[in-house]
């Protein structure tokens, strides 16, 4: 099937909208994820200290949602108050920029999407394109939304690239949530394809596993899916390899958090085993991620393991499971070797194997 | 290591003891597993009813420690109430198969102990060799004594035999609980191997995944190596794979549930991605099960996988973890093929491939 960007966002409209911008009141509405599935309740934010705060408290989560609600933080800078003057405006941005920062140190989009903000500001004071506060409200609002929008195409350029993987009819193996609830955009990126896909009318299913410490896979994947329709399985994390052997699965699709030149894939913890699993019984194995997430400088011996808290492990949503003096290895994501993945599907196009040549090559960098 | 069963039985104490008969009474005290870790409260039985409702009411589990549970509730059926005649014992004793019987109907342990119980006091009254109900009573005593040594020695067999796959300072991965708990002696057959080893002084240590939906893992398989004092680590499901690629574990070692001609080991769901993965890694996967668990009449398509309960998989401990009414698909058992199985260790030897040749041969059976 042939589609392009324009064409696919007549069709698309996800339901599922974790971050909007209401614009007659200037407030910014987050969907707050710790609460999901269990209650829908959205937090409304009016300045960036609550916004940093908001991000801090995890109501959002995922890189690109971040970047996403630190630009609209900035746009809240300068959204109230009445401030006098432009230099008054850069002033409230500066602070804004650095009050977001702190709120997630590790955070990469969040650096990136506030500096971007604020480099649109001082532009637009010093090449006069704002002549007053409310032009200048004007052009980090179009900056915010634009940020927004660049992301949801980037996933829907993911999700038509992908849309080639997949049959009428077929049932997608997914792990954790890189799903729009992840991206802020109602779309994601392991999920575009399976979006994509529902949205055009072909006939496909998600199969999502519980995802074990943090359980995204059955409190978030099965929520937003639910949400736009599109049929779901919740299994336990010890079914994966089951429902592959049963013949249940036609692909694997997952996020991915880092990405190496040689096609090593970083992602939640239990991802290496779907791909060991897929490979070994024919099933292809897909990780879906924005160019972004490539890094072709690091090593895979640099790329040291996040270990969490034991008790992360021991409880379940406050719930003791095991005996609470139990030693705990609780690794965060895993690492998949090259050699269990099919393919690299960005937003700028598919990569296959050879990585290391490939990769540049698609994604023009070296 | 040469090591043979009378030596080895003066050696190993498992502090674990689910299955207590407290003769000074007459009393059968069983660990209650549902309550554990979290509360170590044994249940005192002194009729066959309460007995059997405790078999039923899931206070004990495991086909062996239902067995053996079953073989004291007909001891108990004579112990109290100052029974006059030989004749009415074996009235008791009918009636006490009967209510037990219908404690768990798909549990054939239960159904082979109590009738091996009843024909040895009909064989006790005919030959004369009980001559009162005291006499009968003492020879009903060593007749469960027996069916608990009997499974005793077997499992030390087990753990003699699978001595020869682990080495010092070895990390062995389980799946479930197939330990002491599961079969009521406090050595069991996954953990056998593990039990032997530590109680020689070789030193060796556990990684135990949570094994959801029931986290059989996290709750009992940790709680009993923890009692005994060997060394366990508790995992998410998710982590399995990892922890084979980052080099942390020597060999895989589970239980079985059933075993067919070819060496298709049914066990715990989980269990299939673990031996795929060991396969994948060069990691040995040892199935370690009774003869008693062998099937060589049946085919795989004629072994039907159970399928539970969704909200066991929306729900950890009462818990909601998704939302109430997404679908699930709740396997309870996988099936692993013969290809990604190193060897079966039973009672009665090591049975390494072609397993529909030597599985006949070791346990001299057709």
């Amino acid at each position: 099937m042939r589609i392009d960007l324009e064409e696919l966002k007549s069709k698309i409209k996800p339901k599922l909208r974790p971050i909007i911008w209401r614009d007659e009141d200037n407030t910014l509405l987050l969907l707050d994820q710790r609460k999901l599935p269990f209650e829908e309740v959205y937090v409304e934010l009016r300045d960036p200290v609550s916004t940093a705060d908001a991000i801090k408290q995890m109501i959002i989560r995922g890189a690109p949602a971040i970047g996403i609600t630190a630009a609209y933080g900035m746009v809240l800078a300068i959204a109230h108050g009445n401030i006098p003057t432009l230099d008054e405006a850069l002033n409230e941005l500066v602070k804004a920029r650095d009050v977001l920062n702190t709120a997630r140190p590790t955070a990469h989009n969040l650096f990136w999407a506030t500096e971007r903000m604020l480099n649109v500001a001082r532009n637009a004071v010093h090449n006069g394109s704002a002549k007053n506060v409310k032009e200048l409200l004007n052009i980090m609002k179009m900056e915010a939304k634009a940020i927004f929008d660049e992301e949801f195409d980037a996933e829907l350029m993911m999700g038509i690239y992908g849309l080639e993987k997949i049959n009428d009819g077929d049932t997608v193996l997914t792990q954790c949530n890189a799903g729009g609830l992840a991206t802020g955009t109602g779309i994601g990126t392991a999920t575009a394809p399976v979006r994509v896909a529902h949205a055009l009318g072909i006939k496909v299913s998600v199969i999502a596993p519980e995802t074990r410490p943090w359980l995204q896979g059955a409190r978030l994947t099965v929520y937003e899916l639910m949400v736009d329709g599109i049929p779901v399985t919740l299994i336990t994390d010890t079914a994966v390899g089951y429902v592959m052997y049963r013949g249940m699965v036609n692909s694997v699709m997952v996020g991915a958090d880092r990405i190496l030149r040689y096609g090593h894939v970083y992602n939640k913890i239990g991802t290496f085993k779907e791909a060991v699993i897929a490979h070994e019984l024919g099933i292809p194995f897909y990780a879906i991620a924005p160019s972004s997430t490539f890094d072709l400088k690091s090593r895979v011996e640099d790329v040291k393991i996040e270990e969490r808290d034991p008790d992360e492990v021991r409880k379940i949503r406050g719930v003791l499971i095991a005996p609470e003096n139990v030693p705990v290895f609780n690794p965060v994501f895993d690492v998949t070797p090259p050699k269990y993945v099919t393919a690299l599907i960005t937003e700028k196009g598919i990569i296959y194997p050879p990585f290391d040549k490939n990769i540049p090559k698609v994604l023009s960098v070296t």
